[in-house]
């Protein structure tokens, strides 16, 4: 007999009894949640994505155990002391005045409302005409009027997160990827800048070297340089970083050579990558993680783009495919993760709603085996904390209550309709006024980022100028013609190496259509006039 | 001829010609404000404190120059090199493909309302009764009805913060400390938690020491263990870290003995000091100062507590003292901080909205010296990035626009008093249940924390307990009787210190009037159980 799944669940009115064997859906939720009762978690309450995984999770085998990888830093870093006091809390009657917190009465905000769009009427015109105002007050949890209330939210917090938002990302964690190990959770990040900066300071040391793609996102390269930390840059094509590349870069480490010890953190944006906008296919994931298998990798997994995957581009002219149907059909669209593939636990995925909700938020979350995402709280706690309560809470005002997992997932289907009209508007572009001698690309599945490839052996003073110089020239003639991309090199990992391709960045994400086929235009003249074409 | 004051300005049409010599004052705000004409702050625009303080600052000498103190790593950290683009960007025409901001029109806000409380009207109660809606839209700035909206703030933004609150921090800080040099500044942070991981990660090597007071808070010292530093905790009394002490230790270091150089970060809670509630008088600011001068250290004022300076104790029954009358009263009652007696710009000042508005707002900021500030905003654009738009934007709209300067002013005026009775409650009742031959204390004139000392040599097993024995018997019988708070010698700064003496730190922040008392009561038993009183 088949173990009953979520969907067999409907009408069972005892749910205690049930173990879900089958991976959380949609419409799983709100079955798991209704058999784990109303979510009570106040001021600073404790929290862990093991209370709002599904059953199913605990019949995976464990996580490998990677504390060995951990910096003395992030190894011997503790429980705060303060922390000694929670277990006397739970005494009944008892009165504390042991933590620190402020009381809610001294913040001044009765409530905050947003207005926000209803599922399915996602434009900014449709918003303003049919959007919801969502309410949130003081005190709406004592009133019964919600499981979240600015009375716990604009109070301090744990360093997981609210186990309001932590519900949240927890489950949308299993949707989409469902982890194939049983002990991975979650922790709120105040967004994947921040997550990248403090997992450096947990796995890499002075004198270390980490593996990256050979064009990098240029943050993820600044931030290690002043760490005295190096980038081995991995080869890539179209398809991102080459996995061979990456094992022949393993087998043949000279420590002695390279002043350092074998590396193993890699560092990728498998989807929609900055700068490229290349986005791995499934089988090239495969293969990398097979790679980090053998060599003892961590991949850190920095996934800003990954709803930013499109429609596939059918050509000029072409109108764009028909979008996922349903819910299903839109999370089978997608590449699967490397999270999804990690039978090891040797992945951590830096996630982000910066790129698919607001960049304002600064909400981000991690995922990864339980040992590392405790050493990343521990840290948060000394640090940044955790994310803005008022963030959380409008978060979770828009995605909890209002749209529920199905409508976050029509919210990202919109999403990636509208960047694939942004995406074609400019390769047509580009298919009209570049000259094709010169310039090619690969047209981006996912992201923001077009990476136009010039042949710049084909510049009348290739041999003299070379890559850079012709670069350069490129830049200043586009400046000259009104329009600004970004130089390929400036995003090599290896700021030493002489760049033997020429590219250019161009973003799809924020400039209005028209104006985007103009940009492309002069960039066109531009390339010409260097060039001396006509 | 006396240089023109902000004051003498009223009336004035043509202010763009008017030096004012005076330091900002609450009625200035608005004088300067004309004067530099509407704030024009778009998405990620560059700014600095540099454009919102007053015209004064200019005639104060320049600060000494502390880099030689920052980390290789801080010292090492660059402009990102995308900063590169935005010379550029000011080409009259120019259409931009370079930046990957995501457009506005996939931010799924209309707009957020919050509600606030009117000026003077601030409690819980008449908030809910007479507070005002305030509005912020998503695209305020085009409409003309701010300087601020949504498009902007749920941007991405640069390391400093938001111009528009970054200028309401500048001016805040300006009217409060005036800092004697020209070239401080400000920068948000995500809050002072944040801010000190920063600054300890910008100033300190593994193998380093940091002074502090003995008795510390517990998370600035968590920091700072796995982080391989040491702490080397100065002696206390009733006025907070002694001078004298300081001096000694650093006179007699001995860097054979301690293995370490001699230490110049010192890290200080003057207000309400976290323990034990002490608060450094003005002369004992001077006298650290001077001894600051002298090592050439450099201060970390951490000052959460500043605000919740309370009105002077007046004894057992007795009325409060009458509140402030004004804001120049109200200024004038604060202690003056380090930050305003620092001529040499050796003063990192840590401020955050945590205890005077929210602490899950997660918005805080620094002032220093410019050439410190750059580097924490460097670090911040690798890691934080700058505190959550959301709650910028909200700070913003009650802060800037509905408030103004004198509101927030009036705001704090009003948690004074209600902290100030709220600590009378708790005094009245240690007053009332403690064993006033074992128990004692110095009345706290900030925070929201008591600190009962409790002479243990009274203790029945005095000599084969000690100090921490019976510290452990204390915390158990309170706990037996009902009652929760923190043992003092969790929070030595140095915990290989054996304690001379026992300590108890309640908090009267968050507790009910009526079970802060029952509380007492309880903790009042408890000390007369262990010690055999009757």
């Amino acid at each position: 007999m088949a173990p009953p799944s979520a969907v067999d669940i409907e009408g069972v009115t005892d749910t205690s009894a049930v173990v879900v064997t089958e991976p959380l859906t949609v419409n799983g939720v709100p079955v798991k949640r209704a058999k784990s009762g109303k979510l009570v978690a106040g001021v600073a309450a404790g929290t862990s994505s093991d209370f709002f995984k599904s059953t199913s999770c605990q019949f995976k085998p464990k996580s490998k155990n990677f504390e060995h990888r951990l910096t003395e830093e992030a190894a011997s870093r503790a429980a705060p002391s303060l922390k000694g006091l929670a277990k006397y809390l739970s005494k009944p009657g008892i009165l504390s005045l042991g933590g620190g917190l402020p009381s809610s009465e001294f913040f001044p905000f009765e409530s905050i409302d947003i207005k926000v769009p209803q599922v399915g009427q996602f434009s900014e015109q449709e918003t303003r005409e049919s959007g919801v105002q969502v309410h949130a007050g003081k005190h709406d949890v004592i009133e019964d009027k919600s499981v979240f209330d600015l009375s716990i939210a604009l109070n301090y917090a744990q360093g997981t997160g609210s186990a309001q938002m932590l519900r949240y990302v927890t489950e949308h964690t299993e949707i989409i990827h469902d982890p194939p190990y049983s002990n991975w959770q979650c922790a709120l990040s105040v967004g994947s800048t921040s997550s990248l900066d403090m997992l450096y300071r947990m796995f890499v040391r002075r004198g270390d070297y980490v593996l990256s793609e050979e064009y990098m996102f240029a943050t993820a390269a600044e931030a290690l340089h002043p760490m005295g930390v190096k980038i081995a840059g991995i080869k890539m094509d179209s398809e991102g970083l080459i996995a061979e590349d990456l094992e022949e870069t393993l087998n043949n480490w000279n420590e002695e050579e390279r002043g350092a010890k074998k590396p193993f953190v890699l560092y990728l944006v498998p989807t929609g990558q900055n700068p490229t906008g290349a986005t791995m296919s499934f089988e090239r994931r495969k293969q990398v993680y097979k790679v980090a298998q053998k060599h003892d990798l961590i991949i850190f997994e920095d996934e800003p783009y990954y709803y930013l995957q499109m429609q596939p581009y059918q050509g000029p002219d072409a109108p764009q495919a028909p979008p996922p149907a349903s819910h299903e059909e839109f999370v089978k669209a997608l590449v699967p993760s490397f999270l999804s593939i990690d039978t090891d636990g040797r992945v951590i995925r830096l996630d982000s709603f910066s790129k698919v909700i607001a960049p304002g938020a600064r909400v981000g979350w991690i995922v990864a085996p339980d040992h590392i995402v405790d050493k990343f709280v521990r840290l948060s706690e000394v640090s940044v904390q955790t994310a803005s309560g008022m963030s959380q809470m409008i978060l979770f005002k828009l995605l909890d209550e209002t749209w529920g997992h199905g409508g976050y997932l029509d919210w990202l289907i919109h999403i990636r309709v509208e960047y694939t009209k942004r995406r074609d508007v400019l390769l047509h572009a580009c298919e009209a006024y570049l000259p094709g001698e010169i310039a090619s690309w690969t047209p981006p599945a996912a992201g923001m980022f077009h990476w136009i490839k010039l042949d710049w052996k084909q510049h009348p003073h290739a041999s003299t100028k070379g890559v850079r110089g012709i670069e350069e020239e490129i830049l200043e003639t586009c400046i000259d013609k009104g329009v600004l991309l970004v130089p390929g090199s400036w995003f090599l990992a290896e700021k030493s190496i002489e760049p033997t391709e020429l590219f250019l960045r161009a973003t799809f994400a924020s400039a209005p259509f028209d104006k985007m086929s103009e940009a492309i235009k002069r960039l066109g003249e531009a390339i010409r006039a260097s060039f001396g074409l006509h």
